[in-house]
């Protein structure tokens, strides 16, 4: 029996990932579902995003399905009690520190996209991307300068280490894909990436049949517009990971559609949707529970070793979209539910 | 009588100056050129990329026009000796704070982004990136950290000044324009965002023309994608810049076709294509020296104030490429020279 802590968070978060667990319930695994607040949700209950049960709750779970957070209405709020905290926190507590983010676009959706759907065709890629260092963590505030004036700062680093393991990720991700890695750094200007770089290289040694290269940041955001085909497997850092994931999904076209794993070196996970809270649609029931539904299917693989299981969500969400379900980010107009009703129907027939 | 300083720098950065220079001799202006040694090129013959001669000739030179740095054989130097530190001491010894980038699609080019037509068509965006501080200039380098672990690391920063100035920049370039303003942070991340954009609201107390809007820099990579036409000026620091003044050329398809200026606070400045150094193609006359002749235009404009000439070396561009001129990266097959050659051509016809 495993335990799974789902963690609907804010604005959309609770409409997609109810359809989440109402596929996983149809498939009759040995599962029980424990619910907690988070974010935006879990300050306005609790005056904290990350409430010591929700994050006790994450701990004693075999994994994690998570909405979304951000809440406009906390802005105002001083960072420790923002609603991006909260996933912040979990990430760093649960020691998550292996985003994977597959971008690739799904047969019948070229049109979603805007790129060409030639280019758009060919993306097929995972970003690995570091979740646990970076400038995100590392020591940040406000002083005054030698000059005088009010200063920010956020210091960016990453150690041996941290590099290694996530190198050893995108490596062994490669492995089981075609074989390809391309390691996103700014080593031109930054010690931190000059570290990465070296550290990768080493790594690289002890995978002979992965062909690693590098680029730095800014030809990759190039390169994922011009010919984002070429890439089989990313491996960057936490702030690289952030804009050229999201980057990536886009270019896919179907934001709505994308998954993500955030894992730590035991395989325990937190999957959630690669979108965010979307206030201006909460609770309207307008939301593409897609993405969520394909985390619940990377839970489900990456974390319970139950692979058959995850296929059957996969190949149904595939078919919903081949027998027309569309929901409004699609260019169709059916509900959260509609969508969800899709996929089990679909889920029915396999 | 004004004198420019033409740095060629490496790789196919001495062609495509060669043609920017061509084409500003033939305007017949009361210019004198003084040519120096920068990048890879300088190391080469003098041990340093930027040798104390160029750094002078910058300095009493009334405007730079700057090819390309970046030379593989480098690639193994100590950070303070690659090419790149050309580049990055100009623009700081030089205070040029102030990088301009626009961004739009040409006319007949539609076909050259991997962005549906009807998307990239409406792309015409100037990208304002500061350029003097951020991670890139902040204290840097290797250490060993508590854990035992060798690390790299770089700060990020920057303090109310710095930030003030630039946001000027990005008003009153909305102001010529479309009057939107786009920051772009990672405000729910970084408190040098925080302060960042503390300060820009603060700014736009002054310019109740502009409509200023916030944006995350993920956020921005995927908008960036999705619908570039809803940008009009974008400002942000030096290393999102980077990052997203690249995606954007892409996007618009061209990137042989942009130039960039980068400025002081009195007008002085130094001009360059946004693209590279491009070692696989040069010296084989491939390269599109447009985006460099460009550059000489914002030259005229910005630091001499020589508008009109500026306008008619942009006319000239524009009617080669409704001529049907193209280089090999618009799908052509002229040569370096010969684009040139049909610039000029075009310029004596108007
Ligand atoms: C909400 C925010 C802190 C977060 C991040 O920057 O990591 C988000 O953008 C993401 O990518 O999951
Ligand atoms: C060459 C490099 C240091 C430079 C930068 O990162 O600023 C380049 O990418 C640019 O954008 O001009």
């Amino acid at each position: 029996m495993a335990l799974i802590a789902i963690l609907p968070g804010d604005g959309i978060g609770p409409e997609v990932t109810a359809e989440a667990v109402r596929v996983l319930d149809a498939l009759s695994l040995d599962l029980t579902f424990e619910e907690a607040l988070v974010g935006g949700a879990a300050y306005h209950a609790t005056g904290h995003p990350l409430p010591a049960e929700t994050l006790d709750l994450a701990k004693r779970a075999d994994a994690i399905l998570f909405g979304a957070v951000g809440d406009p209405s906390c802005d105002a709020l001083e960072r420790s009690l923002r609603p991006e905290q909260a996933i912040l926190g979990l990430r760093k507590e649960l020691a998550l520190f292996a985003n994977l983010r597959p971008a690739k676009l799904f047969p019948g959706l070229e049109d979603a996209s805007a790129l060409k759907p030639e280019v758009a065709a060919a993306i097929d890629m995972v970003i690995v991307r570091e979740l646990n260092g970076d400038v995100y963590f590392g020591e940040k505030g406000f002083r005054t300068n030698a000059a005088g004036n009010r200063e920010g700062y956020d210091v960016m680093s990453y150690d041996e280490a941290e590099v290694l393991r996530i190198a050893h990720v995108g490596f062994r991700t490669a492995q089981k894909r075609g074989g390809k890695l391309c390691s996103v750094d700014k080593a031109n200007v930054l010690e931190t990436s000059q570290l990465w770089r070296d550290v990768v290289i080493e790594v690289s040694a002890l995978y002979p049949d992965v062909a690693l290269t590098h680029m730095y940041v800014d030809n990759a955001a190039m390169q994922l517009v011009r010919n984002p085909g070429q890439f089989d497997v990313i491996v960057t850092g936490n702030l690289f990971g952030d804009i050229l994931s999201d980057q990536a999904s886009m270019c896919a076209g179907s934001i709505g559609m994308l998954p993500s794993a955030s894992l730590d070196a035991n395989g325990k996970g937190l999957y959630e949707p690669i979108h965010g809270s979307a206030p201006d649609i909460a609770g309207q029931g307008k939301a593409n529970p897609c993405a969520t539904i394909l985390s619940a299917a990377m839970l489900l693989r990456h974390s319970l070793g139950l692979d058959a299981a995850a296929d059957r969500i996969e190949a149904a969400v595939g078919k919903a979209l081949t027998d027309g379900a569309r929901t409004a980010d699609l260019g169709g107009s059916l509900s959260t539910r509609a969508m969800g009703d899709a996929v089990l129907a679909a889920l029915e027939g396999l």
